[in-house]
């Protein structure tokens, strides 16, 4: 975790500048000396609560025996140690329990959980997101009640989108959610209706950790003629919490009509529960009747724009954990690589055998691989970082910068959840290649951690989903003004460069990327046919992402040299290194992706399935 | 396992015109007929005894209870199937119990076995590869003795290479072997040895299944002054059975001074065991004493040269095992997306959700999924069976053929071993996209295939070791004269192309690319020191391989369009738009990997331990 803390506070206090977070008044109370407090305690929990039993989850995967899932009793403790630190709540308001940390901070001090144990860290974070849309777009009641005790750890939370029939596609959900009864809109819980269906990958879905599990479940409400509206619109927004609540959150002693239907077995990620849950099946029969009791969150029809207004932050928080995955893979690949010798370099003479072995951190194929999970690893954390300041700007700008930040984060955030989720797992697989055949085995961490990070390009949105919402929407909303916004942001930097020794070159080339980006962009759009311009939509992401991170990349240098003496030596060199590392050997590799997008290729699109 | 058995079809029939082997003198009993059956024999052997079982193999993976190795029944079955159906053997002369069957039919038939359960094929891989080996370098005494027990599935075999503290660096090996006793020369079966010592990462080094199994140990045979030679010139081959042997080849009832010492808890690959053997402990005493008892094969010291005599054909296993991987998870990621209907398709009006759900194959993205998949994984056969028919020439062909075809070998080898490793990683995690989030659970078979395939870059010589061997040896070795030939064979494929309607521009993209590579190892070696050519190896090992990759699907091409009617449509078409894709999607990555390595980038190397 040395290598995380040491990122961190370069990134924190030489690159994003907190203290000027501080002078606003909504963080008024904070200061570097508290923001250091509270990444100690986490490191420390983390050290002792996630990190020892990470391997334990995995091979102590749920268990369900009909009545009850079982899980080690460490993820229990990890997951209310989470809760109990704060770390839930951090971002939120005094008056509802938090502390009012920047989102950025609680983003890197969660980071730590994630690194200790990315899967019994889900409970909070899962729970995090559920109770921020409850801030967002709850009533008093449904904030007091619900939000605050999932804040509190009383309660864990959940969210409820996939069915097994619909997968990505949500427009064909067929949950349905009927009034319950006369009154229904006036429980002071919120409009009460009763849902039946079926909800797939619903992490968290079943367990004991807490008394009470908070379901947010997305559902149709079926028109006079009993049918449920098509498409996306036609969806709307329930929290179904797992045992009844009265208006003064007291658990009723009722148990709502949701039960485990069968959890999944998954190839990692396994300390988080992964269920299929039954909503309204009449296994139980709460007041008498069947069907799961939820109450409307905000206005029919409106279910996935509320869950849309958390995603970005769900998804930023996805590739941090994509991004603390390849953290924990190179940091363990790093100490194998200085600790063990094996081999010979090659001199002018070839091998000398009579030579004692060296260790392997001395071989440049070695280094190659470290260098590049440090490329992967650091850009990846500047990158959640970068993108949860922007949250904070949202949240505490001025109006303008608020607006800037909403738009930039737009863009942004399907990079922020594809690209480490895509290069982390590439990190994982590199640090099992230094490893040798011992990475291959179980007795190492990192074959886990390439396991646990496989899910990351396939849930809150697949890596097909993240293209097509980059280059079908993210780029050109707003007549292309995230876009442009960015497009500045990245010519800012590498004109700053361009005042740096030895920077200069490298400002040119992130220059000259950032018009092929462009200029594919339009390429793709020049006939506007959406079915052409899309078809590589995910090759473009690539690019995209790859560009995003040079920017990152470049950004970090140009403030590593900033630092002066302040900085340690090595950590400026380390970044340098990474930096040129990234412009030599990854960002080249966009021009291979932007050409299919450029010309429009219609390869795939035109591929007939009685050709494969 | 169809799609791979029309592929065969396509490859042997119309591309590598297995008929001109037919009427060499060795393979005179042969035809079209008889490798049909041959085929169709292991296809149905797969299918009955390995695919049923591969994920059993991985969930009951091997259990050492302190006395034996417990494993499934069926991989008992499998494995004997494989010896039953006389595939170890069926490259060999018929008076060892062979079949004189051509190298590239065997390997084709094996793959059947590797495409149903990759790690319950390696058993008999392995056998094969052993008792070659002793019939290229044993005594007759050796070849009757072990060899042919071995071909006739009696006895199976292992090679023991690696050392726990010494992993690629054979040069450190400690094992020792020393003369037993007086006129250890003279035994019947080789000059006999008692070997002390610890070897790592035997695959097949511990069962039940066979009565015997033979062990190829490599050891070092102590100076005169008790010290081991340093390098690897002072290392020796040795035969060394678990149960010792008459000259006759019966039992002696004698148990040998090699045990289990433990086995290896994998990620993948499960159901081939995976031990750590120590050799002459003392726990068994051949003879009333200590020490394992070994024949050495061939010359004292020359036990490498033996050993990598054989590499070349365990390596085109190897990837071909590779191929077999990618291989199944494409034919199941193409069942799901034909079967699975999920979301719409973008049309000029964005998606009309009253329609109902297209299938995941009619999407652009899937598609592309699919295709890179049919790239990777029908390129890689494809590199498979030609350096098995190269094989075939350098043993049946005129003797300006056969030398050339060894050095297309020395090329190609680490090309087709490194290649499919990589690759199929790739495709088999497109698998797992392509069925989004069941794919990641043990429900379906991709996620096991991403497993086990994650192996085939570490074992036979990691993708570092690889690049070493390419651009330091076979690309300069007899002044790269192998080279020469490769782009020999290369410029005549693009010339080729340049008479096919459609193909002209893929022969000039194509004779582009192999400059580019020409160059790139010219600048490579400019300075003629090692340490700064070599830095880069295995970005050179990536472009090159795509190089050979591209070389292959239009020669392809050109040999689908040649085969006119007699093609099906489909496939002709399948195979021109897979060549497209590569040219469009894979081709142009090489840049990015040849920039560093012409410009001799020295980033790697020169980084610091306390920079990272």
């Amino acid at each position: 975790m040395k290598t995380y803390r040491d990122t961190l506070d370069f990134l924190l206090q030489h690159w994003l500048r907190l203290d000027a977070l501080y002078t606003r008044e909504h963080f008024a109370d904070h200061s570097a000396e508290t923001v250091t407090s509270v990444l100690d305690t986490c490191e420390r929990l983390a050290r002792e609560k996630f990190a020892p039993f990470n391997r334990l989850a995995d091979t102590e995967e749920p268990h369900f025996d009909g009545e009850r899932v079982h899980l080690p009793r460490a993820t229990h403790e990890a997951a209310l140690a989470y809760a109990q630190s704060g770390m839930i709540a951090a971002a939120q308001p005094y008056e509802f329990g938090g502390m009012q940390l920047p989102f950025v901070v609680q983003l890197a001090a969660a980071g730590f959980f994630k690194l200790g144990s990315v899967a019994m860290s889900a409970y909070g974070m899962l729970t995090a997101g559920n109770a921020n849309l409850l801030m967002a777009h709850g009533t008093p009641a449904q904030r007091e009640v619900f939000a605050k005790n999932e804040f509190a750890g009383r309660w864990f939370g959940t969210m409820c989108l996939s069915e097994p029939q619909a997968g990505s596609s949500l427009s064909d959900i067929v949950t349905r959610a009927v009034p319950d009864g006369e009154g229904f809109e006036h429980d002071p819980l919120g409009p009460r209706y009763r849902l039946t269906g079926n909800k797939m990958w619903i992490s968290g879905g079943e367990h004991e950790i807490t008394e009470n599990i908070v379901h947010l479940v997305l559902a149709k409400i079926p028109g006079p003629d009993g049918k449920l509206p098509a498409g996306t619109r036609g969806i709307s927004l329930f929290i179904v919490p797992k045992r009844l609540v009265d208006p003064q959150g007291q658990l009723t002693g009722e148990r709502n009509d949701v039960v485990l239907a069968g959890l999944n077995h998954k190839l990692g990620y396994r300390g988080t529960t992964n269920t299929l849950l039954n909503f309204g099946e009449g296994k139980h029969r709460p007041g008498g009747q069947a069907g799961a009791i939820g109450y409307r969150v905000g206005e029919a029809g409106q279910g996935l724009r509320c869950m849309f207004h958390m995603m970005n932050e769900a998804r930023i928080g996805v590739g941090f954990g994509a991004a603390m995955l390849a953290a924990a893979g190179y940091e363990a690949s790093l100490a194998y690589a200085r600790d063990r010798s094996q081999g010979r370099p090659v001199g002018p003479a070839g091998k000398d055998p009579t030579q004692p072995p060296v260790r392997l951190i001395e071989h440049a194929d070695v280094k190659r691989m470290l260098l590049a999970q440090k490329a992967y690893v650091e850009g990846s954390i500047a990158l959640g970082l970068y993108c949860a300041r922007l949250v904070d700007e949202q949240h505490t700008g001025t109006p303008e910068a608020a607006d800037e930040a909403r738009l930039l984060l737009e863009v942004l955030t399907p990079i922020a959840k594809s690209w480490p989720s895509e290069w982390g797992v590439e990190a994982n697989s590199l640090a099992i290649q230094v490893h040798g055949g011992y990475g291959y085995t179980r007795d190492f961490p990192v074959e886990q951690h390439w396991r646990d990070n496989r899910l990351n390009m396939i849930h809150e949105g697949t890596h097909g989903i993240q293209g097509l919402d980059l280059l079908g929407r993210k780029v050109v909303m707003d007549g292309g003004a995230g876009l442009k916004l960015l497009a500045a942001r990245v010519s800012d930097t590498a004109q700053r460069a361009g005042q740096v020794p030895g920077l200069a070159e490298r400002g040119n080339a992130l220059g000259g990327a950032l018009q092929r980006v462009g200029a594919a962009t339009k390429a793709a759009w020049a006939t506007g046919v959406p079915e052409e311009a899309l078809a590589n939509a995910t090759p473009y992401l690539q690019a995209f992402g790859h560009v995003v991170l040079a920017w990152l990349w470049l950004d970090l240098a140009v403030a590593a040299r900033a630092a002066g003496a302040a900085l340690p030596e090595p950590r400026l060199q380390g970044t340098l290194s990474a930096m040129h590392y990234f412009f030599d050997f990854e960002l080249p590799k966009i021009d291979a992706w932007l050409a299919p997008v450029a010309a429009r290729n219609a390869l795939t699109r035109e591929m007939r399935d009685d050709w494969f």
